[in-house]
């Protein structure tokens, strides 16, 4: 089959995978859910049809191996869990471009110098029990027991979750991958940003996966009649929390590719004749090196201080998640590069704003990531949309990519694994 | 009695009224309750026991009549009805500081020119029909035939309302006053803001009441992924918001005595890791001159115009509620300052923000409003508060300001009344 039938099968099993969900009217398929287990299972068909053996490990992450000259192996996968009223390309496209890269080789009848393994991760979203990489932490080994304790809204703990699932919790040990015979992990995933459609580029390189902080800051000042009191006497919350907000902006804007989001605002009492006496609201800071991501909250943290302490209104500031970056691997993401730069005149390099299976893989493994342009920047959304080219495209790239992998020197740089 | 005497009656029956509530555990007085029914019904005892003549008019609303020397009336009153979750004091201060004034007379065995009606209103605040003043509105000959057809949240529509409540929405029109015989209106309410505190003032007299403007204004941008979404490429409808919320209060900031107020926000879809694409918040604007509040409402929307063009997001301006403001009548308000210079060194002028029965009767009669001090500005709480030594002050002016009106030329001026 030539990369242009592949891009097109993997299109048509996106929108079969696109049907299974938890909800008879949009797309949820959430972790251990019976519509997890559907496409899992349709997955697992796929992948046999393609020439895989396949397993599941102890938290249901499904794996097709490919067999190679010797032990040694690389990963290339990504997510089968969605969002709740997601779209259909997110975790998907890396799962069956994979599966199509091996397709490829296998029609070619070709074993490369080492064993392929496509994984399709059981949780990345995090959407039931609200953590993400459930997946990718089990194979990394840092999916520890607390974590099987966590219940979704149901009450349901994760463990059994994942017995109900088909899995073992007692043996989450045994998910774990030792990293001894690993080269790699490589992924797949749509853009979910506007850069490469704005650049005009089907794929790009990923250099890193930017850190994240997530603050929940609270303003406290006193609630009042709006008709009552006069301005001078105010201490508005939102008021505060508003010169608050545009810093936060101004502070992301001053400085390349930080990107700074109020997402979540809540004034209360919340009645339009009242005057705020509390906001509570959400930060979300993000770059590509941890230094500035923390230097940006120190200074916001600092800009709220002042204001509140200008307007009398007491500052709570708490950070409820903070994750470092994790960089690409510079020879696989140079070596990505190369195979692109086949197909393309122009080679655009990005970090990844979002999280991904990746950022938890490189605890244990070098990690690159190819995005592929991604409709008006939408994701997490039924209208999220790749065209066909676009997937053809990055098929071919992996293709080129892993017949250089063939000719290399092992192993890789990555997070913590030193170019040794 | 002494006027101290009367005061702690006052606070005792306001007592006992706060404890007459449609809720178990907290105090809401809404039109047609049950609990209003016995709110009027030991108010009206409480008349009787003055030796008012006691009536209810079509609405439900409360009518004690102290005859004077010939048909003209002077009105004095307040409502019984609450918010939910209220305080004691908004209402019940008037019309039992009122019941206190006709008692002080009539144990001087005192009649006056005029006839005095003290008038307890079945409905100010609107917490059950979402509309405000239905029973000074009845009287004011303001409340109209499609009004009756409002619905309350359990579908009970305000005919049926005034209906189970003794009254009879098919005599509308014999709740309305004829102006003629009316003298004017004056009406002791706790001021429910924070001046007469901050001034050290028991009381103080009302000059006008505000006009009040309330806009909703929708900010409409694009979601889009906190992570992979450039600052550059954003249409981030709260950052657009923010910077409003801080021009409003600048805005109202430059002006003396315009309040303007951002009192609800909601950003949509509300997830610390998404790009709001949609804000909708309230302003409210007050001032007692209507061309200075619609000065404001003007440059606040063409400030919300430009900040949308600036930032490619479309702003929606829609005002839901526009009241002119009332002003009080000069001679009734002078009247009272001058009773209120026998007890005070300073006499106190203030307009007040909040909406009163005062603005409704303001169509049919020159209207006067005494406000008393709140403790800490806060009212529509449960923590409302008026220190007894204060009621006293009220009760003191209110009964030197009858005498002063006995020996008064008439009419006085007013909103539509003109000095004839």
């Amino acid at each position: 089959m030539s990369t242009n039938e592949l891009a097109r099968k993997v299109m048509e099993r996106i929108e079969a995978l696109g049907c299974i969900s938890e909800e008879t009217d949009r797309l949820t398929r959430t972790y251990g859910s019976p519509a997890m287990r559907r496409a899992n299972d349709l997955v697992a068909s796929w992948m046999r049809d393609a020439g895989l053996t396949v397993s599941e490990d102890a938290v249901g992450n499904l794996l097709g191996r490919y067999p190679g000259d010797d032990e040694r192996v690389f990963l290339l996968g990504s997510h089968l869990d969605t969002v709740r009223d997601a779209g259909k390309f997110d975790g998907p496209l890396g799962v069956l471009a994979a599966i199509a890269c091996v397709e490829y080789l296998r029609e070619q009848k070709r074993r490369l110098p080492f064993a392929l393994e496509v994984i399709a991760f059981a949780d990345e979203e995090g959407a039931r029990f609200q953590t993400t990489y459930l997946g990718s932490r089990a194979m990394a080994g840092t999916l520890k027991e607390p974590d099987l304790k966590r219940f979704d809204a149901r009450g349901v703990t994760l463990s059994e979750a994942i017995r109900a699932f088909g899995g073992d919790p007692d043996k989450l040990d045994s998910a774990r991958r030792d990293p001894q015979p690993l080269l790699g992990y490589a992924e797949v995933h749509i853009e979910q940003g506007p850069v490469l459609e704005k650049k005009y580029q089907p794929v790009g390189i990923v250099t890193a996966i930017a850190g994240q902080t997530r603050i929940r800051a609270r303003f406290a000042g006193q609630a009042g009649h709006a008709g009552t009191t006069p301005m001078a006497l105010r201490r508005d919350a939102l008021a505060a929390a508003a010169q608050f907000i545009t810093a936060v902006e101004t502070c992301a804007n001053a400085r390349a590719d930080l990107v700074a989001t109020v997402g979540e605002i809540d004034a209360r009492p919340g009645a339009s004749n009242v005057i705020p006496g509390e906001v509570v609201l959400s930060v979300d800071v993000r770059h590509a090196q941890d230094s500035i991501r923390q230097d940006a909250c120190d200074k916001l943290r600092e800009i709220a201080q002042q204001i509140g302490e200008k307007r009398g209104i007491a500052v709570d500031w708490e950070v409820v998640h903070d994750v470092q970056s994790v960089p690409c691997s510079r020879e696989l993401s140079q070596l990505l590069a190369k195979a692109a730069r086949k197909h393309l005149m122009e080679v655009t390099e990005l970090t990844s704003g979002a999280g991904h299976d990746a950022a938890a893989m490189g605890d244990i493994t070098p990690v690159t990531m190819l995005f592929v342009r991604c409709q008006g920047g939408i994701s997490h959304h039924p209208d999220e949309s790749v065209a066909v080219e676009d997937v053809e495209v990055a098929i071919a790239v992996m293709n080129d990519f892993l017949q250089l992998l063939a000719n290399q020197q092992y192993p890789f740089s990555g997070k913590k694994h030193g170019a040794t």
